[in-house]
């Protein structure tokens, strides 16, 4: 009965891109991935392997399958891709890896392993297409054709039929390698990601990163081949959707040119600058309304901006994290929940814990434990808000369709000042006063 | 002597990628640029036309030119390129262009001219190279062959001799196209860019997207070939860049994992919410050493947060502005200095605005006129530190070797809630009491 289930769920499991395998990984406990890979052959186990993002450690997964299973899943894997996973193991189990490998693979990897990550070493593939200068061309031909079974694919083919409409992909390996007499309808694969031309181009990006693509066909309602569009144009967008996020989330215009004149930049920034001091005033009314509790204790003015300064400071890194999140995939409510419990809890700890520094200067600066006491509970609870409103607000402007980077710290901002300034003044009324 | 100056001019060009001019494009003045435009030949100068910037206006260079050389040099254009570029420029000028092309590429750029340019239709190219399902191997290569020669090319092969040394690039498409007797060294390029094993990989991010190639080589100190880095290793690459440029930024190590657990998060975020507190207490110690004047104002300690958190936006906005620029490309000492010279500006001109609204609520809602002038010169003067600062540190700290988006947030927020207290109680303590 076991080995039954295991062929239906093979079965289930094959309808599925190895990248949207990798995505429903990130909700699945360790032994049900570990299941699963074992189920799936060889090639197909070690798609989903190169799929998963690093944040999810695949390398758990691969120390912990079946040794002879183990190798021939990494055998699959690009040698730089490997690398990549392998380098995330300690020496001893990086070790038995690499000894169940054929001697080439293994060299190989050791190679990488010992360039470091973040250069071109630790990049690159050494899986190449390399011809000698010496060859004629049928003999450059063959050896392209030959070393090709082991690389990716080239380049991709669109297959249309007479009316134009998108039959499938082909790569042009394929086609060169075939016998004279073969079909292109005998090597078209016909499942394959496509867009309408109407598509965002963040969404684009997003499908060509998820499904590790070097091109994307472009089709009408129709599935009639409209056009293409390749990595490189990709890169540019990224590059550019990045920036916009950079400066929306510092509170400037998406469209200042980085570059551009002290005009432009003026425009791009005089608005929200006068948005920010209207939230301002509502701050510095609240210290109006306790300019009691401010005459009767001047030193509570330089306390309270310590706590709303601090209370932006923890906020503006809950937001960072949640709106980075946001924009590299979208969150199902349960990450979304989890997400601000998440960052309840951080500021909740951290609160605490600069609370605790600014208890003990009260204490031995001011020589008022009261004093002391108020404030920690004020930067406790202020850096506990500044958690919850940091990961919230992007979150809900996103449900509602606003552009959670654009919108987001000037609300966060008000509500840490707000807080920043009411939680200690309203505690020291009570406690103090 | 004039034309000979030309050709001698032309001559140097030709020494450069077309990457390399479109960079020194963004030096010259108008007329130069589109001097060299109309010396050098078509192809050429589309390449450079295709190399710049949308900031830096190729479209401006383009209508400026004579019809023949402009039509020559669109028409050498890809499709998806010359439209971006002609997207620019206002109707008359778009029609004028188009209405010189011929009649199938200017029919293309009309399609490609409807489509908004932010999806999946603005972006793609309908250059492809497709076949028909219903060709065999032969009819499939030869369709492919003839279409690949419009197009970009596909495949970049390595060329090596007998110890393995890179000689240069072949083309697939080349070797295809080739007659049978044709050498391998008959058909390699010689002049490509290339990268060591140790180069760090945001380098390598870099020079992909500015040469726009697919991929790259990677050798070692002897030009002996190691491996090659594709366009779509880069896009991962770049996506952590910028996860981290913008965590960084944000006060975040850029360690912390986007969906680890609450330990994680605390042990990233605390030290850096720790070293702000202790700035913090130095911007609170000059409010306790002015407590006669906050005793005497209490409404100068609702005053003060305002100014204090208006340099902080301030700041941050040419903080990002700059960061953005240093990342995206190296500036020079003058474009530097020119940075700073502008934020300088920006941040006197948003700065007296705000302390214009600020002057007014005084006069108004306090009656106290003098106080209103406090806070003009208060808020003109917080801003324009904060635009200073905002673009210098980032600047300063990467010259000195220092990553400028880590370490600069906290030394320009400390300076914004310094003076920002500081310039207010100053000026008041000389002008109120």
């Amino acid at each position: 009965a076991l080995e039954g289930n295991d062929a239906d769920l093979e079965k289930i499991l094959n309808e599925y891109h190895a990248s949207e395998i990798a995505i429903l990984f990130e909700k699945l406990p360790q032994e049900a991935k570990e299941k699963i890979i074992s189920i799936l052959p060889a090639d197909f186990a070690s798609d989903v392997i190169a799929e998963m993002d690093e944040e999810h450690h695949p390398e758990e997964i691969l120390i912990n399958l079946d040794p002879e299973k183990r190798t021939e899943i990494v055998e699959e894997l690009d040698d730089d891709v490997a690398t990549d996973i392998i380098a995330q193991l300690d020496e001893d189990e990086q070790q038995e890896i690499l000894s169940d490998l054929d001697h080439e693979d293994a060299s190989n990897i050791r190679t990488l392993l010992s360039y470091a990550e973040d250069t071109a070493g630790g990049l690159m593939t050494t899986e190449i297409t390399t011809v000698n200068i010496g060859m004629n061309k049928m003999e450059a031909l063959d050896a392209v054709i030959k070393q090709s079974e082991e690389q990716e694919e080239f380049y991709t083919i669109f297959a249309v039929d007479d009316a134009n409409i998108l039959q499938g992909i082909v790569s042009l390996k394929n086609i060169i390698k075939a016998r004279h007499d073969v079909m292109i309808r005998d090597l078209v694969v016909t499942e394959f990601v496509h867009v309408q031309a109407d598509v965002d181009q963040e969404e684009v990006a997003r499908l060509i990163q998820q499904y590790n693509i070097n091109s994307i066909p472009v089709v009408d309602e129709h599935m009639k081949l409209l056009g293409r569009i390749t990595v490189d144009d990709i890169i540019d967008v990224m590059q550019e959707e990045n920036t916009e996020d950079i400066l929306k989330i510092s509170g400037v215009s998406e469209d200042e040119e980085l570059s551009g004149s002290w005009q432009d930049a003026v425009k791009s920034r005089l608005p929200w600058l006068v948005i920010n001091l209207g939230t301002a005033f509502l701050a510095a009314s609240i210290i109006r309304s306790f300019d009691d509790t401010v005459k009767a204790l001047p030193i509570m003015s330089a306390y309270m901006t310590i706590i709303a300064g601090m209370g932006g400071n923890a906020a503006t890194q809950a937001l960072a994290v949640t709106v980075r999140r946001i924009s590299l995939s979208d969150l199902t409510d349960n990450q979304a929940y989890r997400t601000i419990l998440k960052e309840l809890l951080v500021g909740m700890i951290n609160g605490a814990s600069n609370g605790l520094i600014v208890l003990l200067v009260a204490l031995f600066y001011d020589a008022n434990p009261m004093l002391g006491l108020v404030l920690f509970l004020a930067m406790t609870g202020n850096l506990l808000i500044a958690g919850i409103t940091g990961a919230s607000i992007p979150l809900i402007l996103k449900r509602v369709g606003i552009d959670p980077a654009v919108a987001s710290s000037i609300i966060i901002t008000t509500f840490t000042d707000c807080f920043g300034f009411l939680l200690p003044l309203w505690v020291a009324s009570k406690l103090l006063l």
